[in-house]
């Protein structure tokens, strides 16, 4: 694992150039209105506001593990709609009528920013424009863009963060197990992991079999993000609000930390192992998942 | 035009069954859940509610006008998925942070029932639930599913009903030319009906000279359509709120009711030429087109 997670030169300039590309491409994607086009100026904002990038990082770099040319002219915009579907789903759940939060990535919320029905509206927009952009994707074929269409669609609905998000507002004050948080965290994390990766599947050609063996993956990754958001919503410099979970029933308030650190572990690991029983030609995905998880558990240090 | 809008036993019979087809699909593709299933629940309320169904009704007519096989197990599902569109759409405009209505279809709005978080949550799984649902419509080529989505796309985003509700919200109060509230209309409508159009031209395999054509079509009827929107608003029996458009400046309040009437016969005649121009086959659409607009603006008078 400690080779995986080495810090390697090349590995960084292939990454700050992914990522380069995706905000280019993401700002085209997005072009800027008039003074008045406030829907676009939410948009924009929702989505261009530096953030993590991990999902379309992630899509980008198991598509090439995977066999997907690097040069793929569709393979960005897949990695874009990703993008704007997570940048939506954190404007919905900031909305006062949803946990009423007022800071995202270190800056007022949309809402706060821009009214709650431009917030909404954006998220709305946001949405369908990832459907669009994956359903236009160039140099795909057209059952590979309606299958990711798909994927993208059971993500978002009442199979993932829809209902992720309403077990999150109407139980998360309640007193859950273990096992019944582990399935919220299923559905507001793991699900859109998984369309994710199935997108970069689906633009490598990867055959049924090796995309039924991604969905572990997914779903263990999933896991160990979910994990590492509870860890962090307790520390400053998230750049969210402190304790927007304050009263919710989260697994580091049933376990403590240091289980929760322990599960973490254990789901990387098994994620790992379930990405290199199908990928034997790239290591970008392995190596990107173990440092990036290593920075972040570092900053809670 | 007479000869169209006359009463045929065989139309009523078609259409009922049509409209039977129509409610049993999209009660199999929103499945009832539990009782604390409230998204699920909301989401059907939304859209089994009786309605109209003017879009999905004319998606199945035009596709079987322009020569699709009646039988064909994908257009039910390219019809549900526009009918998901308009209820997703219909949810966000009567929140409290847009119109704040409180009645529609006769029954309290979705979020009077449901609470506003489950009602935006219920529109996001709607809308999603759409792009799904077409994207995995039976007997399609990928390629059409794939352009189907890109419609709808269209249809939703900063170029449709979102940038529509917008406009509607920002400058609905200000004093507008004709030409203004025009192209609010146009976003607010015709880009739905445009898409509906296209759905049933791609389902149909119609080239791209007939699919242009049919864009003046949708453009005319969308406008007519919201011509007689704005014409029942002051009426009593809509299901709507009354006089929800009270202090919004519309096309009776400028041009008064005489003058809304004519333009909408006029929009009703180029939406026909339109469509007989391009499709020499069959007359169900233009029939029910304007039986359609005849029935409504009897309840007018």
């Amino acid at each position: 694992m400690t080779v995986l997670a080495e810090k390697s030169p090349d590995m960084d300039t292939e990454l700050l150039a992914l990522r380069e590309a995706l905000e280019r491409r993401l700002d085209s994607l997005l072009p800027a209105g008039g003074e008045r086009d406030r829907v676009r100026a939410a948009m924009r904002e929702g989505t261009l506001t530096p953030g993590k990038r991990m999902r379309p990082l992630l899509l980008l770099l198991a598509a090439c593990d995977l066999g997907c040319d690097k040069s793929h002219p569709g393979l960005i915009d897949l990695a874009c709609a990703v993008e704007m579907i997570h940048a939506a789903s954190l404007i919905i759940d900031d909305i006062p009528c949803m946990d009423n939060a007022l800071l995202r990535r270190g800056r007022a919320t949309i809402h706060r920013q821009f009214g709650e029905d431009v917030a909404v509206l954006a998220a709305v927009a946001l949405l369908s424009s990832a459907f669009g952009t994956v359903a236009a994707a160039e140099g795909l074929s057209g059952n590979c863009r309606a299958q990711a269409v798909a994927e993208l669609s059971a993500a978002v609905g009442l199979q993932g963060l829809v209902q992720g998000q309403f077990q999150d507002l109407k139980e998360g004050g309640a007193c859950r197990s273990s096992e019944a948080i582990a399935t919220t965290n299923d559905l507001k994390t793991s699900m859109l992991f998984d369309a994710t990766i199935q997108m970069a599947a689906l633009a490598a050609d990867a055959p049924p079999v090796v995309r039924q063996k991604l969905r572990g993956f997914a779903q263990d990754l999933g896991q160990a993000f979910q994990l590492l958001d509870d860890l962090a919503d307790s520390h400053s410099g998230s750049g969210k609000d402190l304790n927007q979970d304050a009263g919710k029933s989260t697994l580091v308030a049933l376990l403590g930390a240091e289980e929760v650190h322990r599960r973490l572990q254990n789901h990387l690991q098994s994620a790992d192992r379930h990405f290199a029983f199908v990928c034997h030609q790239g290591l970008a995905t392995r190596h990107f998942m173990h440092r990036w998880f290593n920075q972040q558990l570092a900053t809670l240090r």
